[in-house]
């Protein structure tokens, strides 16, 4: 009998050890034969899912982003919206070590993608979701009725946005100094910020 | 008579072609060799100067902050705090070509640094040097009574770090949707938010 073998699953190791590699090394550090290597596979065996570097790294990025969108859509919702926009931003951040993984990854893709045009492309595609994510996270506040008046919803977008990729940026470079919980604090106080009540109260405009 | 050379110039000079390489060709392009060709040098003559890879690219890097601190303490202040806050602010967003290769050369080092421990003190230290800088701004709101009355200097300290910190990225990344206009507007309105009267009535407190 063939041994049946997960493509997908297979994939994935391939992205996760090509992570390794630029957690570790940098992303000038992966390559197709480095990432065999790391993840215990022959360089033919490889090529039968990446044939170039590019293609490995695009993959590698845009499993940050499926990661990501499968825990949003697998998570528990409170049904309070306020919490759950809370919970919901907490997974672009990084609070443990999966999200550390992806958000070091990101960075790195960030921090490389303006001299890589094909990079470049990635970052753009993320960040423009991102950005589409977050506007739905203000109109929803708007539409409920939860967030301030008169707010500028695109404006709010932007600046909320902003401020997730810094505290991406700065839990990442300075984990000592900016921790799990002062991003969850952060983020909270600049929604309480947003919204017309606060957090402890929120339950009760419902 | 021996030809005068003004060392800190050509320092300079070796550093600004090395910016230009790390924004062209990224972080790992730059070598002594590509910079001292960018800058019409010899390798000899570079070698006056810097000995290693390591040195130049530490120097590139000093250079950023060097010029953003010289241009903030050149600032023509206006007298009104507010505004003043927003004006140096600006001096670290990509508001202008020499302000974007500054903000692209410091992404290029915070996307690098994870992975290359010699960039990661480099990189902690602006970081530390700007968290200090915003620290201060907030404390000078306090102190002022500018700003709202019983606020977190320390979170309010983090938030606008990391707010600064993204729409740099954004500024850098997205320069088509996050525009110049876009950043100033968000800072106003961030320090807006941040004190007891908005900015056009901020003259009649004084």
């Amino acid at each position: 009998m063939p041994k049946i073998v997960d493509h997908d699953q297979r994939r994935e190791q391939l992205a996760e050890a090509a992570w390794r590699i630029i957690r570790r090394d940098g992303l000038e550090g992966v390559s197709v034969r480095r990432v065999a290597e790391e993840a215990g596979m022959s360089l033919g065996s490889l090529r039968h899912y990446f044939v170039t570097q590019s293609e490995l790294l695009a993959f590698s990025m845009r499993l940050v982003s499926e990661r990501v969108t499968k825990r949003m859509k697998g998570m528990a919702l409170s049904g309070d919206p306020r919490t759950d926009m809370e919970t919901i931003i907490g997974e672009l951040v990084p609070l443990d070590e999966e999200r550390l993984a992806e958000c070091e990854v990101w960075l790195a893709f960030t921090g490389n993608s303006l001299a890589h045009p094909k990079l470049r492309l990635l970052s753009d595609e993320v960040h423009d979701s991102l950005f589409a994510f977050f506007r739905h996270i203000v109109d929803s506040a708007i539409e409920l009725k939860l967030a301030k008046p008169g707010i500028d919803p695109k404006l709010e977008a932007m600046r909320l946005h902003a401020l997730v990729d810094g505290l991406v940026v700065h839990g990442v470079m300075r984990p000592e100094l900016v921790k799990p919980d002062d991003i969850t604090r952060i983020v909270t106080y600049h929604l309480d910020a947003l919204m017309a009540q606060k957090k402890e109260s929120g339950l009760e405009t419902q």
